[in-house]
Order: C-alpha cells, then sequence, then structure tokens
C-alpha cells in the first residue's frame, strides 16, 4: 500500500521513519511517499498561499500548486483516495481505518496554518479530522492515519493476529496487563496471574476487560457484544454496579436455562435432564 | 509552559522542531524535553519491557524504568500534569486542551506497541486518547497533544487572537475561503467576495458558517450558541433545508419583535413606532 503526502514540511515525517512503520517500508509492505507542494507553485518567490477574498487574518493556501501535483500523482490503473485533513472533515475511527485498507494508495492533501481555498476541497475524496481539537497543521493528522492504517497491512504488525487483540478491535477496553517484577515499590501483581492456572486468567482478564470498559468508556459498552460465557462475569459485575444492570437484556439471552420437568406415560418422575424443546 | 515526554523513540519528535512550534521554542514561549526512559533501566541490556503475566503475546512496559524517570523530572515548585497516552482514555478534545494550558509543565508517558504494567498507569494523574482508533504508540498522540495545547498560548500563534477564529472555539466550522486567481480551471471566487462590501461579506460568511456546519456537523450545530444577527440567516437555512426547522426553538427568542399599535388619549392613530414596552 502506497501513502502520498501533500505537505510543505516533508522533515516533520520522521515518526515515519521509526520502528514499525520503518520495517514495513524495509520489507516492502508499505511505501511513503513525500511530495512539497512548493515545488509546483509557478511564482517566482514559490508561493504556496495568499491573502484571502473578502478580507480577514491568516493566509489561504492557493488551488494551483496543489493542483498541479495532484495532477502528477493521479493515476488511472490503480485504487487511490485523496484525502484533505481539515477540522471541518468526519471524525477519524477505527472504522474509517478499515475502510481505508481496501485502496492501493492514500493521498493526504496538507493545510498548515493556512486554511484551504474552497476550490482545493472539490479535489478531495473525502476530509477527515482526527478528532475535536484544533492542530497547526494536517501533517500530524496525516501521520496518524499512515500509523493506524499501517498496522491492519498483514505482516506489518509482525504477527498477522497482533491488531484483532486491540482495544476497540473487539469492543471492549483491554484488561490490565503486568509483567516482571511481581512487587515494586509495595506494590503487587494479582495472584491469579501467578497461579498458572490459564482458564481462571482468562475468566477475570475478559471480567476486568467488562469493567474497564463500563467505567470508562459507557459509549463502547453500550455496543458491545457479548458472548454466552459473559453472563456470569456481568452478572458478578452487576452486583457491583447496580447502573450496569441497566444493560441486562444485553447479555439476557445467555442466561443459563433452567431444567425442565417432563411428564411421561411410563412415570410421573422429571427425567434427570432436558433439552427444553 | 514545559512539555515533558517519556519515550524509546525521541527522534520521532521532529515534527515539534518545525514551523510555529519551532519559533515558539526560539521565542522562550515553550520548552519541549525529550526523556529516553530506557536510560532508566537497571538491567545490562537496559530492558524496558517483559513478557506479561499469566501469558498472552506481546509485550509489556516495565514499572521501573518509568519510576526511575519520573523520580528524576517530578518538582513540588510548579504545577506538574502527567499524562498516560493510551486507547483507553478520556477522549481528548478542545476543552482539555484548554484545560491543560494552566499547567506549568506536562509530562507525557508513551508507550510503543507494548502494554504498560497496570502499575505504571496508577502514577498519571490522567490517561488521555486522541481518538477511537489505535496507533502503534503513544509518541503522535503526545505531539498532537503538545501541538493543539502550545498553539492556545499566547504569543505562540503570533497573533493574540489568532485560534479564537478557528473552527470549533466559536461552536462553528469555518466559511469558505478563497485566494486568488478569482478563477482558476473554470472554478470560480463568489462574486460577493469581491464585492467590497464588507457587511454583506460577513453575513455571508456567518450564513456559510452556520450552513456548513449544520450538513457537516450536526452534533456541533445542536450545541452551538446563536446571536441575533443570526436570525435571518437561520430563518434562510430553514428554508432550504426543511429539517433544520426542528432547531428553531434555539433562535426563537431573537424573532424581533411585532409592531405594535397604540392608543392614546389625542389621537386613534397609531404612532409610526413603538418601543413595546
Amino acid at each position: 500500500m502506497k501513502f502520498t503526502v501533500l505537505t510543505i514540511f516533508p522533515e516533520m515525517f520522521a515518526p515515519l521513519k521509526e520502528s514499525i512503520l520503518k520495517r514495513a517500508q524495509e520489507a516492502g509492505l508499505i511505501e511513503i511517499s513525500l511530495v512539497n507542494f512548493r515545488d509546483y507553485a509557478a511564482s517566482k518567490h514559490k508561493n504556496v498561499d495568499d491573502i484571502p477574498y473578502g478580507g480577514g487574518s491568516g493566509m489561504v493556501l492557493k488551488p494551483e500548486p496543489i493542483y498541479f501535483a495532484l495532477q502528477d500523482i493521479r493515476k488511472t490503473n490503480c485504487k487511490q483516495r485523496i484525502i484533505l485533513l481539515s477540522p471541518q472533515g468526519k471524525i477519524y475511527d477505527q472504522e474509517t481505518a478499515m475502510r481505508l485498507t481496501a485502496f492501493d494508495e492514500l493521498i493526504f492533501l496538507c493545510g498548515h496554518y493556512e486554511g484551504f481555498d474552497e476550490r482545493i476541497r472539490s479535489w478531495a475524496d473525502e476530509e477527515l479530522s482526527i478528532g475535536n481539537y484544533v492542530l497547526t497543521g494536517g501533517e500530524l493528522a496525516a501521520m496518524v492515519i499512515i500509523d493506524s492504517v499501517a498496522r491492519l497491512i498483514p505482516g506489518v504488525l509482525g504477527k498477522e493476529s497482533s491488531f484483532e487483540h486491540d482495544s476497540y478491535s473487539q469492543g471492549l477496553l483491554e484488561y490490565p496487563q503486568y509483567t516482571r517484577p511481581p512487587e515494586f515499590m509495595g506494590m503487587k501483581v494479582p495472584e491469579i496471574l501467578l497461579s498458572g492456572h490459564h482458564a481462571k486468567i482468562e475468566a477475570w482478564r475478559r471480567k476486568e476487560s467488562l469493567r474497564r470498559t463500563f467505567l470508562r468508556r459507557p459509549d463502547l459498552f453500550a455496543k458491545a457484544e457479548f458472548m454466552a460465557s459473559d453472563y456470569e462475569l456481568l452478572e458478578e459485575l452487576a452486583q457491583e454496579y447496580p447502573e450496569l444492570a441497566r444493560h441486562r437484556a444485553k447479555w439476557e439471552r445467555f442466561r443459563p436455562r433452567p431444567k425442565l420437568k417432563r411428564r411421561t406415560k411410563a412415570s410421573d418422575q422429571a427425567k434427570p435432564d432436558s433439552q427444553g424443546e
């Protein structure tokens, strides 16, 4: 997968040259291309911005340099997506990251403290914002999207399955993790994790994931999909947090069936077990 | 204001050495300190992570190096705030950025693809996430927060008032901006912006801000505070977008008062104008 960034600050992209993304590029899994659109400015002074029509403070990015840079990059033989980074865009999330992995090339348009001439917007396939806050430019936003999309590409994280255990990918926050030493400054690792009892550890982790999601991200908890094995854990948590019981309808269907008595001609005694229907 | 980052990838922080943040550091408005907590690892191989207790894939950051690094950084004579970057944190937004400007020093704890030993969490004053997506590490998240907080510090953006015109800071998205040329590839700048009629330009911009916020970010529109001068613009937009009329209660109080007739002893004729009460 290719990531192309149109920016007047290509030196800012050092974070993409380290660690996991560095290895992914060396392995040929991803390619990152930085295009300084100042190189496409026609004027003698290579101006990329100008004052706004109608007055006002600040500068506005001119349409021409970005247009001509895009002309150079556009191909017809691969699935490209032009993304404009802007606080006005749709809020980026993990679902969008998954969706973007379907393209062959993502092209990012980064403004920097200036606004964009409105005509530039019309060349973008979509406009994204990484959150409800204002940045000095689109560069960090482009890096955030590249980082989060790239790690979903098979092979980038090393083990194929690594991202499936992520926060969010199962709809729940991760359980608490511990490593050595077993005690540090009076703080101990929970005994269950040292027990070696895998089934109990699994249940403890799942319960802590459920607890943490409920306490920290009620919005995710409300959307989470539960499993039959969660029934008992959720009922235990509902004892601790009465507000959690409000969601009971979501796991009620996993309630173990009561054992039914069945009358037969041969006997009035109940059979030891019954499938119910 | 000081920003200190605990990270094992200090080379990633190039984006903070460019443009506005570079100038802010040169002017002494902000200070950025990068601390490699690997320097605080006790083992011969300077290990900062270890396998998780209880099994599972991936590595977990050890508590000791971060503890000893924090020991070195903590001061009692200034307002410090320790922030852990994690997908489990509270979602960061512009309000949080404003709140964080009240501290003398923000200290960021960055993990990188590993999880954190739970004991590290207990040393953080708060846990933040920059959005509902997963990154390979906390470094980009720390940079996003530093960038968005730093630009709120007086003097950093050059003009004191610059950020007051931002998207969000008035609760509405920005109006469309245009700069030269007046026509490019058949796309023209709206004539009103070339008219020189400042009051009309102001009204057009406000209306387009309202329109854009309603169409792109109904969540922000629902929370927006309107002014008396918005009444007519909102009523015009309600003609175009019937769904917008649902919010009418929010600007109804700005409806111009009907002119009242007042009877006087001297005459049965209405006075030409009346204040009503």
